[in-house]
């Protein structure tokens, strides 16, 4: 009927081997924080951002790169790291022309999937850069996965709260036969009036709050404060340019 | 704070091994339609129905047992096989007294999951025993999960939708941190009004209603009208007494 390309989401990494993912591109999700400081950095003049799994692996990059440490776990620097994962702790006057290595397990593991199944192009969403997103995928005529990060691979509502927003901007250039995408939409379409109230029901808020990251989290919901496209390069998140 | 048991949904079987299942009772859940048919069969007055995930083994088990062999492919009744999956070819007149041995792959893959995994009990949950499903809940005081049997392991709207059903009737009851269980929810009460015009959006029935099966998806989501509950026991699910 279309030679529309066609658009799936993916809920959690556990279920990304369900689909075939070769010549598409595939956004990585981490709404809380993960992609949303790898944008912010990128948006205020981070040369590159080196996505981990590992504090060791941070480390060892850290010196060998000169680039800035960072990773929490329960809500602090681990140790042995210089910065945590807060996109407010990333500002221009100190980020601009450094390497990050950002030490995040969930989105680092989706990534490294897509680039093992392979994916043509692996790119990073998050609210806060939800504009430049969407215009690249309709730019590029090619299938779209949106692959939600999740939490220990169990689904997350933020990260389909994303997906959501970015199926609602494209949708009519797209072929999707998809329940994850049609929920994904509707429950975007039904908080995004709501965004702060609602991020307060999610378990990762729950999870976050207590170390009192409300106004992170908040950020991490507002959309296009820091535009620019991360993608993915020979180990290394670039902007696109 | 409580001592109320806990609650969760598992989106996908592919899913299922993240969480602890032990001590507990998994609702395995497939709308479209085995679990639909399990209710509707039973509440009709068949002896039992013995789940199987292969035709191989539904056509050994019919010989064994004497029993009805049912199972489609593509809209069709299996060759080899005497019936099909719809609820509405289960009449008491039918079935009453009868066996009936039905092959279905998603539900049945997920039964014999629970159970590897160590449920205490397993049942089967449809919108047409949703009460008989909560009443039992309620009366257990064990952890729950909510188990989607999707679509060869990928998300489907119509099982959370379910899912959602049973938790708005026995939230209250349980200490919930999950959320596909919020997602769930939201998206049961944001259609239950107009499920049947919904549901025409999911991929299931754009895959089953170009068969004719647009009345059976229908009864499917209709509440209550074959309310007992199955509950499996060695090899076979039989009306809990």
């Amino acid at each position: 009927m279309s030679n529309r390309p066609t658009l799936h989401t993916v809920l959690s990494p556990r279920l990304l081997d369900l689909y075939d993912i070769s010549n598409s591109v595939v956004v990585i999700i981490d709404v809380f924080r993960a992609t949303s400081t790898i944008a912010t950095a990128l948006f205020n003049g981070a040369a590159r951002v080196i996505p981990v799994d590992s504090v060791d692996l941070c480390i060892q990059l850290g010196k060998s790169t000169g680039g800035i440490t960072a990773g929490e776990r329960d809500g602090k620097v681990i140790e042995g790291l210089a910065y945590g994962n807060s996109p407010a702790e990333y500002p221009r006057s100190f980020v601009e022309g450094k390497t990050l290595v950002l030490t995040t397990t969930n989105g680092t593991k989706l990534l490294h999937k897509a680039l093992h199944n392979g994916a043509t192009e692996v790119v990073t969403g998050s609210f806060p850069n939800l504009s430049a997103v969407c215009d690249h995928l309709l730019s590029q005529n090619k299938s779209v996965f949106l692959g939600c990060s999740a939490w220990k691979d169990r689904f997350n509502i933020e990260d389909a709260l994303f997906a959501g927003a970015v199926i609602e901007q494209v949708k009519e250039h797209f072929t999707i036969h998809c329940d994850s995408s049609l929920m994904a939409e509707e429950m975007y379409r039904l908080h995004k009036n709501n965004m702060h109230r609602f991020i307060r029901q999610t378990t990762h808020w729950h999870r976050l709050a207590s170390y009192g990251l409300e106004k992170d989290l908040e950020y991490c919901v507002t959309e296009d404060v820091a535009n620019v496209l991360p993608v993915y390069h020979n180990g290394d998140l670039v902007v696109k340019t």
